[in-house]
């Protein structure tokens, strides 16, 4: 028996479960994303500043997967929204399973949006589905622009691009169009958007879409 | 059989091959050390001032891991040192086989300072000895100043941390005395660097620190 065995039955097993969450989201009638990106591209802040746009228009619920520590929990309970902390405790990745154990504490009633923040890490989620309708992957401007080319994967499985950080253009050696450029290259279906958790660019446009997607 | 007793065989047959890697490494003189860090936090640029720094002064040879293209060891081979890129195709962390198997590509004779740069990636390297004397950990000021806590495996396995894009700081919300104290209160005997590849800040205490390892 192989390690690669194993690892595919892992995998047949986590689509199975990924499957069941998935039926329960469309149950519910709940726009499930699956937030994807290095550690520090910025989910957390980008959760932030979307919980903060939206609030008052979309009801929105949280599951956070965080390696250790639940301060992304704290930082996003602050919003008023129902959220439940993942710690995995050196896993490198979100499982369906743990999704499925998680949302026994959240009550999908009335919930339009969920969304998961998976552990930062650009290649080990690329593989796993939770049961989301799309993956969408942060990329910062602070990371460079060659990194869609490296990490291939994540960018292929994803539907949509966030560009972050674009405040930080004028100190860094990234062109956003080069970055955009190179993940299309990998994946010519991306929708791209562009933000800044500083300046608040590009918020407006990404929580615009993200509620017609909600909502529809 | 479970999954788990499948990760402790691999991760045991990996030490072993650590092991004869680190007694080549000792055979030959030479100090290796495994660079870690997130996705564009900055190993390959370090790694480029580091060669330019020492270009004259140390012999030095290098080995890239990258989960996709050999974009890095194209950057790394300007310098003039040995350079051999091992492609993971999509594997997340280097193991010590690869480096053996790299190492076949490289002559060890005449070279005091192996650096190896693993996948960009903070959470599955950590378990996996490659024979290095010792992991350093880049952390870049972009990144935010709470990684320490939230990725604790990486910075308790690694004997240095090296705080990258220090020209940065007035451009984002973190405090470098932070994150350093994050990663003391993890693991109190890391020894930590100041560096920006930019302005060339701190470059030369870390590389005559490096040159102090490699010769004694």
């Amino acid at each position: 028996m192989s390690v690669i065995t194993i690892e595919r039955k892992v995998l047949e097993k986590n689509d199975a479960i990924a499957q069941q969450n998935r039926e329960l989201f469309a149950r519910h009638g709940v726009f499930a994303l699956n937030l994807v990106s290095s550690p520090g591209a910025g989910k957390t802040s980008l959760l932030e500043k979307t919980l903060e746009h939206l609030r008052g228009t979309l009801p929105v619920a949280v599951i956070e997967g965080d390696v250790q520590t639940d301060l992304d929990a704290q930082r996003v309970a602050r919003y008023g929204v129902p959220a439940v902390q993942i710690i995995t405790r050196g896993g490198c990745h979100l499982e369906a399973h743990l999704i499925r154990d998680a949302l026994a504490n959240i009550s999908l009633e009335g919930i339009s949006l969920l969304i998961i923040e998976n552990v930062g890490n650009l290649v080990c989620p690329s593989n796993y589905d939770l049961g989301e309708a799309m993956k969408v992957v942060i990329a910062s401007t602070t990371e460079g622009d060659d990194k869609p080319l490296k990490y291939p994967a994540m960018f292929r499985n994803a539907s949509v691009l966030i560009i972050n950080k674009i405040d930080l253009v004028p100190y860094v050696n990234t062109s956003p169009a080069t970055l955009k450029a190179n993940a299309l290259q990998i994946n010519p279906s991306l929708l791209t958007f562009e933000t800044s958790c500083t300046t608040g660019a590009g918020i407006p446009q990404w929580c615009d879409w993200l509620r017609r997607q909600a909502l529809r």
